[in-house]
This record gives structure tokens, C-alpha cells and sequence, in this order.
């Protein structure tokens, strides 16, 4: 598959990169459907918070310039781009200097899509708590690795995190949503955690265009455990129903709203 | 100046690194002195502590000839290398699959070294409560590079960050001592931070050779002003006295310890 650093055909960088060096950057995972990306202004809306956020300059148009190239190479008419962006190369120490940033965006295959439902774990490991760092999504992943850790078993999708208080924020890879009585919530980010561009479409456009006014909170285990309905989501997998959480032991049914999310996406992907 | 990549002449490495993904790796930095590494046997122990905690297996034997192979080639007779070990290339996404890990060993030159003595600052940036990577050197160091982003004055040596509890832990590149009454304190590691190894050698040999016995624990803010001497350290730079916090003014002075323990540290390079 196709690899550009920088615009140019490439699949190395060079060990001085600061993204290498201290994960001084940050990325985006998109979906792409016959050339496009569905949720592009979402995803370039991200991308320039997670960039001003740390305070690299790079101009967002030659970014979607670079996945417009890479798109014309590719030989799948859908797929996953990662989109990297760091601070470019290091003088040798924190201080940033005067480092061009370095952008590298390469096509995966879209990953097996057979979870039509899926079964989930609570990891043990917690998200620490930073609220300068969260929402966005920079390359200092290792909770996420250490998380993913802990189990290696096929038939378990994902691995519920919480942070430091206690409260569930994600999985490894999606955002979480719960449906308490009629209504749909998910967890506040504030703290930690990465703001997925699927939960913004959702809480922008997908549950309004239903009928509801998702709440973003702090959500407990306890009222995760009582949901009458959970699912997870992200740009590339798109809505996941959860119906299933291994220890504690509970069960949850795939509901209609959920379903009716699905094919939203579905359509929005295919359209 | 020379790099190898797992032990051969390279300064690239492919973009699916997972140091480069997620910052999926650990590193060490440590100071050569005519062909040897003076510290060897401490950053040895770190280097394994880190690997083990981040479960990734890598031989440290290869690592020293590595390191030995590089020194070899370097054309002077002191200066900094950057050990750095990753998980190896990722499959695409937080499972680690079974790569194998990448080993990149760079030198460059020895920092200037004008700090006779050192002027700090109280970073505004905290850093977040996670005892489950703390202590270790690994590649996610965006809250150094933030609060190394909080100055950008060269006459200020560097920064010093309290974390989530307002405790002080360490600076951006150095641990933290200081002297109350005749006690010589270091913060408590346990929650955030990096265990350096010259911190390591002053508990385990520095400061019991000159009869202290140095205690490990939360220092505050308080602590900190009311301090007799305060100094840096790290392997590189040694022991620098800090005599100025910026911001509350505070002064110190450079106190009969702190000098011998840089009398110390100085043979001990030149050994």
C-alpha cells in the first residue's frame, strides 16, 4: 500500500523525527469509500484543534492535498488512511527549534468488518488524567498499547477504559455511548480520552436527525451496567453494538436506535 | 554524527515503526566518555525496568554491542548517545502482533556546559498521575515537550513541573534534590515522572559516600521555597545547583554538598 512523507512516495523517515523521538505529533485514521472520506470535515476539524493544541503549524490544505494524491494511487475503491503529523525534526532536546513539520499518510485495508455485535472486557489499566492533552489525538499512545495488552482472545472486540477517577471514557480504539431510559449519553472528555469523529457526527448530526439530544457526562460502571443499550463507534468501523460484557457478566440488546445509527452509516459511507 | 539501526549504519526507519505510531518504545540518554559509558550499569538496569514494564523483549547484551560497535566509530572522546527501543513495526493498530524490536542508537554532541549554576522556572503544565508508567523513560513525552514550549529565555536552565497533586517531581530533563536541615530529599517517583540514573547513583552511592542518607518522598511547593539547596541532575549534565526560581524569586545558595557531589561526578567521567 501506498506510503507519501511529505508528498513524495516514501516508506522511511528519518530517527530524528520528533514524532519518533518524544510521539511530538499527532494522527488521524480515516475511512475512505471510492475516493473520498466520508467524514472529512469532521476529520480535519479534529486534525486542526489536535495542531493548534500543541502548537504545530501545518497548513491543512497540503494535508488533504497529500490524501488526495495517495487516493488517486490507491487500487481499493475503500480503505483506511493514517494521516501522521509531527513537529518535523529535533535539534536534540524538548525545545522545539525552528523544525519543519513532517506529514506522512499511508492506506491500510479496511479491517475484517464481521461485528455485527460484539463482546467487550473492562481493562485494568486506567487513563491518567490530563485535560491539556485530551480530546485530541496525539501520538503518546502507550495506555491504549498497554491496554490492548491484556487480552488476546479474537472474540473480544474491545476493552472498556476508565480514567484515574473511575469513570469509563472509551475503548482502545472507539467512543462509547449508552442509552439510559430514552436517553442516549456519552462520556465526557474533559479529562482524557480522544474525541472520535464519529461521536461528533453523532452528537452533531446522527441521534439529532432521530429525535435525540445526546448528554455528554461522566458516566459510571454502574449506569454502564444498567444501560438499556450500548454501542461503540468509530470513523473507520462505524457503529458497533455492544451486547455483550465479559466480567462482570451482563448482557445488552441491539436496539432499534442503534440499528437505525448502522444504516445511517452505512448510507453515508455508500452514498 | 553516526547512527545505527539495529546495529547497521542507517538514519531512516520505516513509518510503521510503533515508536513512530503510538511512541511504543523506551529510550535512554547517556554520556560517553573516551569509549565508556561511566553510569553503564545504572542505565543498563533502567533500560531493562522500562523494557519489562512495556513487556517488550529485547536483549540488552545486544543493545551494550550496539553501543560498543557505535563508540567504536565516533571520532570524540566524549559526548551524549540516545539509545532508543521500540516494539518493532506495527500490523495496524494496538496489538502488537509479534514484531520483532527495533533498536536505534544515535550519538551527538555533549550540551553546552555553562551552568556553574542554574536559574529554573515553575512550569504551569502538570504532569498527569499514571503509576503504572511511571519511573520509566518511555517515547511519550508530550508533557515535556509542552512544558518545554513555556519559555523560551536561555538563561533559563530549564523547568520545574509539580503533577496532577501539586507535588514537585522533577524538571524537563533532570531530577530534583534538595536539602532541608541536613536531610537531602528527592521526590517520590511513584506516580509520574522519570526515575534518572543519576538520581539512581546519588541515592544508591553519591550522597551515602559523603555519610547522608537521602529520603525518597512528596516534596511541595512549600518545601521547595524553604529549601536550604536545591540542585538538578542528570546523567548527562551532572549535578547543576539551581540559585533562582524565577517565579516566586526565590535564591539559593550553592551549598559545600552539592559542589562536592559535582567533584564526584566529575571524576567519575574522567575516571
Amino acid at each position: 500500500m501506498p506510503v507519501l512523507v511529505n508528498g513524495s512516495p516514501a516508506d522511511q523517515l528519518p530517527v530524528c523525527d520528533r514524532g519518533f523521538l518524544y510521539g511530538d505529533g499527532v494522527f488521524e485514521t480515516l475511512r475512505f469509500q471510492a475516493s473520498t472520506i466520508p467524514l472529512w470535515a469532521y476529520h480535519r476539524a479534529r486534525l486542526e484543534k489536535s495542531l493548534v493544541r500543541l502548537g504545530i503549524d501545518c497548513d491543512i490544505d497540503v494535508v488533504a492535498s497529500d490524501i488526495q494524491q495517495l487516493l488517486s494511487q490507491v487500487d481499493t475503491t475503500e480503505g483506511v488512511l493514517r494521516i501522521t503529523v509531527t513537529r518535523g525534526d529535533g535539534q536534540g532536546g524538548y525545545a522545539a527549534g525552528d523544525g519543519v513539520p513532517r506529514r506522512v499518510v499511508a492506506s491500510k485495508p479496511l479491517p475484517a468488518m464481521a461485528h455485527a455485535s460484539a463482546n467487550v472486557r473492562l481493562c485494568d489499566w486506567r487513563l491518567p488524567v490530563q485535560p491539556a492533552l485530551a480530546g485530541i489525538k496525539h501520538l503518546n499512545r502507550l495506555d491504549q498499547v498497554m491496554a490492548r495488552r491484556e487480552w488476546s482472545d479474537d472474540t473480544v472486540f474491545d476493552g472498556l477504559l476508565m480514567d484515574a477517577t473511575g469513570a469509563l471514557i472509551e475503548s482502545t480504539v472507539c467512543n462509547l455511548f449508552i442509552r439510559s431510559g430514552d436517553q442516549w449519553l456519552t462520556p465526557d472528555l474533559s479529562r482524557c480520552g480522544v474525541a472520535g469523529v464519529m461521536r461528533a457526527w453523532l452528537l452533531a448530526e446522527g441521534l439529532p436527525a432521530l429525535g435525540y439530544d445526546p448528554d455528554v457526562r461522566d458516566i459510571s460502571l454502574t449506569q454502564l451496567l444498567n444501560a438499556e443499550a450500548v454501542f461503540l463507534c468509530n470513523s473507520v468501523r462505524g457503529i458497533v453494538p455492544v451486547t455483550r460484557l465479559i466480567a462482570p457478566e451482563v448482557h445488552w440488546p441491539v436496539d432499534a436506535v442503534t440499528q437505525q445509527l448502522q444504516r445511517t452509516v452505512e448510507a453515508l459511507w455508500h452514498a
